[in-house]
């Protein structure tokens, strides 16, 4: 995980001849010529720094209201923007704008949390698949089963100040997490307080995640949540070499598969 | 959507005095103290260029197996990465292995489909919500109504060479897309052919996505992807200042909410 290449270090001893404003702007020395699925550093080669969730926390609230870039933008500024405050090169370098993508489950679309996704996507920057997939799982179980949200911004509230009312999604998709806690809270889903609450949620999922990124540094994350009894039971059926090895991905089957009122037909006879 | 921004000439400039080498990577000119929200060159500041689609859908397919990196990086390196491979700076300084993390639907969650993640992403690189949002659920709904896969690597397969069956999802989630193409095939999550399934829709959605770019930047893109019946009759009462506003996302509703067999209870008395 070390995060200065051998032609990265070069193009340091290069720009410290200029002297020091240069010499800040030569660390991040690039090849013109990138070979087919090459990148700078090599892959997953950023070196990541343990932070202070109190400190980020506030700053995943305040990037979901900044220009209205929204939870995936929050929640990865929180975390990569800040080393890039503190550290700067190469997180400064980083196009942070590109995570407005996940707003609304991405472009509306209500799929993926955006929090949930810009977290994620900040500890691929520094972990492949291997080491990741369980800090993932970790943060997404923690969602799945946690009333949130779980941060208040006190006087720093950009919203609606004061206790707004919390939901369990059961589930990591926009969608079902933001329709339920509307169908519990009988609020809207355009109201001030739906905003608030994934303005919260935003910095909720900033601190979990920091907390297990902070862990995994140093040598002590261990997975703690359990995955939903639905997974242990279809499982059981649906995995590789029994009976049906149809179904892909590991989101709790509940909330869809269960024949509740919410999953049963709405085309016909729907009030 | 220019690109270099003042502070980045002035580095392109310090740079020259050093000669070609060092003026390839003083291009990337930061500064050393990231004020709150601040990123180099400012939000959405990368330039797009016009890709050849099928230049680019190989490297999307092959993206998809190398090392295992999967969909996600496939269809944002067959995009960004061929920009970094033509057009040097700022698109090679891109952590490309940051998208490994959309491979099965986010850590394996099966939430969005890893290919539309990074097809997404990496137009919010160049156009902000309001110019993307309408080319992303271009993207999104021509993925939810198409036979997929439509790429044919042709000698070039990886996994299963020849034709491969196909589906049409409905959904953009990894989870539904996958599973009822094997529902539909009998073939498993975990079989060859699924990998190859993924792999060319990988490729697909690069296709797809590179012709919503160019004719972005040609000034000649016109959203001609109908929404779902479902969304126009469902939004009839589940809006604002209707009867109930509690739902988030444009998310096709039939896959879901139609009562049908696969979201009736399979808790009780299932197989």
């Amino acid at each position: 995980m070390e995060a200065i290449s051998r032609r990265n270090a070069l193009g340091i001893i290069g720009g410290t001849i200029l002297g020091g404003t240069i010499a800040a702007t030569t660390s991040f020395a690039q090849v013109t010529s990138q070979k087919r699925f090459e990148q700078s550093g090599g892959p997953f080669s950023w070196t990541p720094h343990v932070l202070d969730a109190q400190e980020c926390a506030p700053i995943a609230y305040d990037g979901y209201w900044e220009n209205g870039w929204g939870c995936a933008y929050g929640a990865f500024y929180s975390i990569v923007g800040v080393m890039g405050e503190k550290h700067g090169a190469p997180y400064n370098s980083f196009p942070f704008t590109m995570l407005e993508v996940g707003k609304s489950g991405i472009a509306d679309f209500g799929t993926i949390c955006g929090a949930l996704l810009g977290a994620a996507s900040a500890m691929a920057l520094f972990w492949g698949r291997k080491e990741r997939n369980p800090m993932v799982a970790e943060l997404f179980r923690w969602y799945e089963q946690t009333a949130l949200p779980t941060y208040d911004p006190g006087s720093g509230a950009k919203g609606i100040p004061g206790k707004i009312p919390t939901s369990i999604s059961q589930s990591v998709l926009c969608h079902i997490s933001v329709s339920k806690w509307c169908y519990e809270t009988g609020l809207t889903e355009k109201s001030k307080e739906r905003s608030e609450r994934c303005a919260r949620i935003t910095a909720s999922v900033a601190i979990k995640a920091i907390e297990i990124m902070n862990a995994k540094q140093k040598g002590s994350f261990i997975a703690v949540q359990a995955d939903p009894k639905s997974i242990a039971d279809c499982r059981q059926c649906h995995a590789p070499g029994k009976e049906s090895d149809i179904f892909k991905g590991v989101m709790d089957c509940t909330p869809c598969h269960s024949g509740g009122e919410h999953s049963a037909n709405k085309f016909v006879n729907h009030p």
